[in-house]
């Protein structure tokens, strides 16, 4: 049965005899996104929360400052239409996060398993989450894509149409963290980003200097913190 | 102990107590390439086979027919300077492959075997390998990146550099193979690609269009084979 996300193809399984079979797999989209008439991006992406990472991209790329600089949005088959109030001006990037936010460790844990029960993960293997959480407790938002970049842009899409304080979330994302994921919580003001995987030497450096936490390696019983870990308790 | 690819850097462990402690990551690198000195690229790579990386990148981007197009290419710090003979012009994308190679199931589980025997990998847990192979046995390159689009480029600039015919080579990945990633070996001419992972539903449609053999989930008993199976004996 075809889905939204998944696609049945027909294939070939060798393993010893040659049988024909199908399988689902993942439904990759080109996403066109047209800011004011203007071509702004195209995307592949899993065609799930498109509104969601259309905000959340234009946000990072600070072409907006909250969702409501966005006059109207629209989605038909595989084109987003976005009109923006006139007159904005880009967003700078913050220089450093001062967010003052501490999370306990256990909840760190408990935003990094949250996010790895996804049940197209499950059956297909092939999908990155992410997901936005209020204090570390709360969840705001949980997505699926096919790279980590795209999850982390559904989220912050979220939390911009629910209005959360950027400075309150921890992030999470599964697999690893290089310098790109964290000039996104940069942009965004997200504080906190812990990630089952492990980070590059950029994203260590990024994150020191951008008064980010970066946590990776997060398992059952333990946790690396790569800097500023004077926000986990 | 720092290297090209791995950097050491200070880290806290929480697992029930917190200890201060040190590991060693993936060093991740701005590789700028400036073509007849003019900017053409700024990458994120792994700093190691980065001619190759360019050589190929700028023959998948349709620079080059082959190695011999490069008049100079010089590395210096983090960025490369590439001359090419002048008059080129674009290559076009070949419209589907028409290769005639085959190759026994057992040789392109090896193929893939090879690869997924990284010892940066097993350190790290956090790179992308990519391999090529000579009728599916003999190994031309592997290379490890950050990504599988990166290492996938590394190994293919290798081929170019030994004059490799890609008509008889499987080439072969971790991780999940979208569009993207058919596209660079259709552009090469590479008629087989395997990898331990799974494809996006535009891969397999494209795979199958461009007459590309589509081999995922090769598992130690089995794989799939998701298109052109008359490739695979």
């Amino acid at each position: 049965m075809d889905s939204k996300i998944l696609q049945e193809v027909s294939c070939i399984r060798a393993d010893g005899e040659v049988v024909a079979t199908s399988e689902r797999i993942i439904r990759e989209t080109a996403l066109t996104v047209l800011v004011d008439g203007r071509h702004f991006a195209t995307a592949m992406i899993l065609g799930a929360l498109e509104k969601e990472f259309v905000i959340g991209h234009l946000y990072i790329q600070g072409r907006i400052r909250h969702a409501g600089d966005i006059s109207s949005i629209e989605i038909e088959d595989q084109t987003v239409r976005v009109k923006l109030r006139p007159g904005l001006e880009q967003r700078a990037l913050p220089a450093a996060l001062t967010s003052g936010l501490k999370v306990r460790h256990e909840d760190v844990r408990r935003c990094v398993q949250a996010i790895l029960t996804s049940p197209i993960f499950e059956e297909t293997g092939a999908v990155h989450c992410a997901g936005l959480f209020r204090e570390g407790r709360e969840s705001v938002c949980i997505a699926e894509d096919l790279g980590r970049h795209n999850a982390l842009d559904k989220v912050i899409g979220a939390g911009l149409l629910k209005d959360v304080d950027f400075a309150d979330v921890v992030a999470t994302s599964t697999g690893r963290q290089p310098a790109e994921m964290i000039l996104k919580c940069l942009s965004a003001g997200i504080p906190i980003i812990a990630t089952k995987g492990v980070p590059t030497s950029l994203g260590v450096e990024l994150a020191e200097k951008a008064g980010i936490t970066l946590v990776g390696m997060v398992k059952r019983n333990s946790m690396v913190v790569y800097s500023h870990s004077w926000r986990i308790l």
